[in-house]
């Protein structure tokens, strides 16, 4: 079952992109062991650390807070409280 | 109605961010004059234009060509044939 408090900050965003640049994209980053989300996450994050207000980096800190959050929980030791 | 010829090669693509970055990347590129998918898509494009091989470059091609057609359609002109 889906994980309710992931479920309400970490959403699906529609983005409209042409298939062959997908396709390309998804060549480039995997060629570097990478994969789409996580490459077009670190280039958000990028042009934020670089471009973004002090209340934009705040937002920044506290996703990368859900990440690490989501990353613990999919190594397997899910924690309801911290 | 809804272009089926566009609608076949530009999809819609899920990208799971957590909502706090995608707040933040949206006031960066706001200021900026752009908008999400625009600013993801020049990402994707300079990633390609840098690292991918002539396949991924001649995708790339092919896409800024769709995109250029769309650019035209939604001036006002759509053109059945071309």
């Amino acid at each position: 079952m889906a994980d309710a408090s992931e479920e309400r900050t970490t959403r699906v965003r529609p983005i409209r992109v042409p298939d062959p640049l997908w396709t390309a994209y998804g060549n480039v980053v995997a060629r570097r062991g990478s994969n789409r989300t996580e490459a077009l996450m670190e280039a958000m994050r990028q042009d934020i650390r670089k471009n973004g207000t002090d209340e934009d980096k705040a937002l920044l800190d506290e996703a990368e807070r859900e990440l690490a959050e989501r990353r613990s929980r999919k190594g397997g030791r899910p924690r309801k409280t911290e």
